[in-house]
């Protein structure tokens, strides 16, 4: 593999095709039956997807000392995850965005029905994974799909886009509730895919935290510059409808604190984060250049 | 406990009231946040379900020579799941029914958003249960979250309700498709359900593969007396719309082969299915009873 030595950009084209290959080699093939739901898993899971949540677990693994190879398994769950939350955000009863990734969203290519269960699928498929990928020490043997649950359920992933739907049919929403909105819809995720690096890896449970704590700062800025991002930048950069949180009048920091101090507050995020990374035993190079990267990003 | 001797219906009750106890203590209170959330979670799954599930996954248990309290964990899962599946089935781009069990669906009630996130949710809780449950010896660790979410993926009931909604905008399904949706649809998961007791009771694996086979059969069997109530019940008895398979062109037993061969198959079924049992250990008696009670039901 690549050394960190190399650059950021080149370490993350390779983890990113490395995740690739796993999961293209994982996910069940487009001609098995049912074909066309698993051609509709795999438009979404292989839309060009930055793979920054399993690139962040692979580094984490290593951070805490141990193999990326380890977390092969996580790292793929997590796209998985992730990929769903993407599809069922973007159907018409939800954020009814028509563009994903520069491609039309799932909804718009296969129907309603058929992107709900698309999504539905690849959840119970990143489960699965990590069914055949029990923890090792000292960690019990369901703490990778624990952690997984947790960032994802209703104090997590998908209880963030319920209250994010909720604070856009009222106007003026608080700071607290906002970040509570950012930690549960992307920071607990980010979060977990940190956490679940450390603990395939068989690191020791102050390393995980640590990781825990860089994740959730970085997952916080990640939100953040998310935000500056739909507010800046033409639908050709980020592949998707731009500006569309101002009009639908939704929760951002950039509403609530304008684009400077928002980029202030990823920046101060940031330096947090990398200043957790003096706890750990591993190279750390390559997550603290990951963290500037992600507030940095032009989509 | 009451024993099987006072009859399948005490049984049931008892073993329900168990089950919907073990639930009501371990899912989100409707107070905690996002309340409104756990509030559509909760709405859907006390709404005076049978928990034909978590009660064959309880004796199941029993059968396979272990003991019931080992499988509530497991059996709450499948409910959990169940639940999701019926509220995303439910959904207006899907089957679009207005009443289950007797009451509006969540989307008419939380709205088709917060509907669909309440069962990813349950989807995701029921997980987040078997991550904190490992399987005894001599099962590998993650077995039951892996039998779980094979009977619910892409080959078990999202793949079902996938080629369900594909076979009714065609006219003329083939006997051994039908078959096919009926088995991932809803036999994947009743199979599962008695697998996962005997896993979770730590029964060898032939033991396992008895139970499954019994679901299997128990599970057609279920589905096609399903199909019979829809196309012969009232809507009061049902608790549900009914004649709208017939209305909306649905792929059924009943479609295919009338009422009378469909009532035959499902008793063969129960036979078969009863005859597995012989192979066990523990008590099957009930087992045997609640086989011949699913089809003989009249809701």
């Amino acid at each position: 593999m690549t050394s960190a030595g190399d650059g950021l950009p080149a370490l993350m084209s390779e983890l990113r095709a490395a995740v690739d290959r796993a999961l293209d080699a994982r996910m069940p093939a487009e001609t098995a039956p049912p074909a066309g739901l698993h051609r509709a898993m795999r438009y979404s899971v292989f839309a060009g997807g930055k793979r920054i949540r399993p690139i962040l677990c692979l580094l984490s693994a290593e951070a805490a000392g141990g193999d990326r190879g380890a977390a092969m398994a996580p790292a793929m769950a997590l796209e998985l995850l992730h990929t769903y939350t993407l599809i069922h955000d973007d159907l018409p009863s939800m954020d009814n965005d028509d563009l994903r990734r520069g491609r039309p969203t799932a909804h718009r290519v296969f129907g309603e029905a058929n992107a709900i269960l698309s999504g539905d699928a690849l959840l119970t498929l990143a489960f699965e994974l990590l069914a055949e990928a029990p923890a090792p020490p000292p960690h019990p043997s369901g703490a990778l799909s624990l952690e997984l649950a947790r960032a994802a359920g209703s104090r997590g992933v998908a209880g963030g886009q319920f209250e994010d739907l909720a604070a856009e049919a009222q106007s003026g929403v608080a700071p607290e509730r906002l970040e509570r909105i950012h930690r549960w819809k992307t920071a607990s995720l980010i979060a977990a895919a940190c956490r679940m690096g450390a603990i395939a890896a068989g690191a020791p449970p102050e390393s995980v935290a640590i990781l825990g704590g860089y994740g959730e700062a970085v997952g916080l800025a990640f939100q953040i510059a998310d935000d500056i991002l739909n507010a800046v930048s033409s639908p050709e950069q980020l592949g998707k409808a731009v500006g569309s949180d101002a009009r639908r009048g939704k929760a951002t920091y950039v509403a609530l604190f304008g684009i400077e101090a928002s980029r202030e507050r990823a920046r101060t995020l940031v330096a947090e984060a990398a200043a957790l990374l003096k706890g750990l035993s591993g190279p750390t190079a390559p997550l603290r250049e990951l963290a500037h990267f992600i507030v940095e990003r032009d989509r």
